[in-house]
């Protein structure tokens, strides 16, 4: 194992006069950051100043699409056929990268968001239009996928450096994949449990799936959060209990 | 007088199901087009059709960005401060830019739509920001503004390109502005006299203002449109009487 | 059987610039009409303009509610909970409500649109919700819906007027399902068999489905289109074609 | 002076995941409430939830439409005509009248949000248009309106009640209007001058103007704050002490 891991959340997820997450503070912590792109969240002007915080602050920035449904925040599935998630994903990516541009910066990397996460990991014609999506706009894009998934492995194939997403606070299946959120135990909420499946992750590269199986997983980056200021001291935990165990945090252009 | 000029259409502004202009007609006959970025008019399929079609006639595309108001289609003003007109026009830019990427070409101008064309020409608050919208994206783009505006002005003091915009069909006044459109005689409808009109613009520099008087005017390009049959036949007329004149129709990369 | 039918299109679709089907031309064949609220489509301006031509050519008037889409005019899936549902239809209901009261009349009944439409028809749990946003706002309300689906069934259950829809241009599956557009035979295009088949369906309650056999269908009204000039001729040929056979072609309120 | 007053807040400003103002608090201490509708602020969920805590809190509820611009919330100057403020107010009326309707409540009053409040105020052909929207829906709508201004003189000419507002933190210039923002002394910072202000506002029908000379103003209703714990308290605070002094709290439909 490599002893390297990044950290990313999601950030520039509020809209208009509606404020979400405390950004500046979870900022610190992370080593990469996804940002709403001004469909599910986000806003230009907040879009603006995101990038600007990342500079500052050092940080790599990826671009976060999401579904054309504020109103439920893109969590809710929409279906989108590959033509549309193909044009959806240009777009966003375009109109961050302009940010970046005014800012001197290139984006780092892509996560999607939500629901269109969700649904393009495992769909097939999904994953193609999403990854052809960002060979159209700039081949040298990461893209950060949850670990395992058919569009890490897909991406590969066509080229794109990818980088594999894990969760500190989420059970596994045997085949790598979450447990769904609504079954007893999906949700890990001890958290030095958490900090022990996360060192295991980074310097093993196995997790303990949900049946007590141990499994093989790679973790390039950690999914962390920073809605309230608990989840923000729960990141600055696991950063400095990785750095406590001699890894070290870098974004993911430095090593993927 | 130069002889040459630009002929630029607004284009790409269906939505959804919704169809409008006669996109596919009015693009053989112009050499620039100005695509809507999906704020105003146009979605991102929509967006990447436009550009594929550019692409195949062999003429230049800008972006043509609005105001956040599909139901008003970008034509009623909203009193937007420099900071969001900025940011604005980094998203809507970004977005079309990317679009063009796809497509491997590269925007060549930007003209601005509807009520945020009118507003920002005359408003230096909003030309500035504009302005730097451009510069913060990518220099090489040409503002495309009407001809002898504050924003026309401004943007070449700080360093961009600059075409200036005339009317086939509309009056003018003395101090080279458009008659408003609630006045009588503020719209040419004699296609000849529009015909006339246009080649004194291109070839000798004048119009004749509403009240009789001569002024000078700077004609690099020419707003034409593609609504319907009627309005592409009279971009065909335009097309062809300058030729007969002696006019060369290019885009404004070649000569601006 | 009744002898009696209505007629049923879906209207007031345009949306700001946008104009989409010939309104004016249908209504005049039709005896309800479906009308967009502001979601997949419609807008304050035009609702109240077709509320409007309803009232001044004596068709009756009902609301046609959508999903919040109309980047996808309300036809791809949206995973909306059934307290969205409930909460969406409310919305809808009440703000065409308004207008019918702005110009003297009452709503007379609701259909769903497009992919809302689909699931709903199916879903029992969007389906009792549905229903119950209905019964929120009024229950003189019909629901308008597909022949014998689910939601047609329980709405009368809960004490809901119903009306059953029936297409004249659809093929049926044994179960009174409409044959997925995707198969070959599911759209009928010759319209003399058209004709017969909404015949025998009103007149006999029957149809013959995709394989031969034949099947009951309840057929209170018939949607029919006026998306181009020919398609309002053949709602004209429908009407007249039924009148010939002595069928009364009336509203839902005055036969269900 | 009748010794009565309404205290109304906004409500119902969240928007899908996005949590915006402490309702629940302030509701305990106002009589009404003004609840958005969904276009600057407000979705269907939460539009039926505030309805549900106004009937269970026993205060009135009101509309509060807002121009289309949810990126704005509504506070930017949008130009409509008269012909779009009528439809606009008609369909938001509308779509709230719904959830009351389904809370077995009807709407008291309209006030209306932001740009379109300030606007509609002193434009002859706004007011007019907002009047007969209100009108078209419902005439036993109180209108909430700004004292003095010219919206509330002519609704009061077309026979609706209406109900005249004053401002606790305010100044006032000496025709009644508020002063500017922007200019120094517009707002009252000072809690206890805000409290002798108010009494005397609607003990008395008096207001020191910001050049010291007093005018007469109608107190009906002082609009109130839930932004943040500290505006809470001071609602509280007007609350109790116009109590101490005697005065009666009392939703507009029990006085106007």
């Amino acid at each position: 194992m490599k002893g390297i891991v990044d950290l990313n959340s999601d950030l520039g997820e509020s809209f208009g006069t509606y404020v979400l997450g405390l950004d500046k503070e979870v900022i610190k912590h992370v080593s990469s950051v996804n940002i709403a792109c001004g469909w599910h969240a986000g806003d230009p002007l907040i879009m603006d100043e995101t990038v600007k915080q990342a500079v500052s602050n050092g940080v790599a920035i990826g671009a976060h699409p999401g579904y054309p449904d504020l109103m439920g925040f893109g969590r809710r599935n929409l279906d989108i056929t590959p033509k549309e998630a193909r044009a959806y994903m240009i777009y966003q990516l375009g109109a961050l990268n302009a940010f970046a541009a005014a800012h001197n910066v290139k984006i780092q990397h892509m996560k999607l968001h939500g629901a269109f996460y969700n649904t393009a990991s495992v769909n097939p014609e999904l994953a193609e239009a999403v990854i052809n999506g960002i060979l159209d706009v700039d081949k040298d894009i990461i893209l950060l996928a949850l670990s395992g998934t058919y569009i890490a492995k897909r991406a590969q194939e066509k080229g794109l450096r990818v980088a594999q997403e894990v969760f500190a606070d989420r059970a596994y299946n045997t085949d790598g994949t979450l447990v769904n959120r609504r079954l007893p135990g999906a949700v890990i909420h001890d958290q030095e449990e958490a900090i022990r499946r996360i060192k295991k992750m980074v310097l093993e590269g196995k997790v303990t799936a949900i049946n007590g199986q141990e499994i093989d997983i790679i973790a390039d980056s950690i999914c962390v959060h920073g809605d309230n200021p608990e989840a923000v001291n729960f990141v600055k935990f696991i950063r400095e209990s990785l750095i406590a165990e001699g890894v070290e945090i870098k974004n993911l252009n430095e090593f993927i």
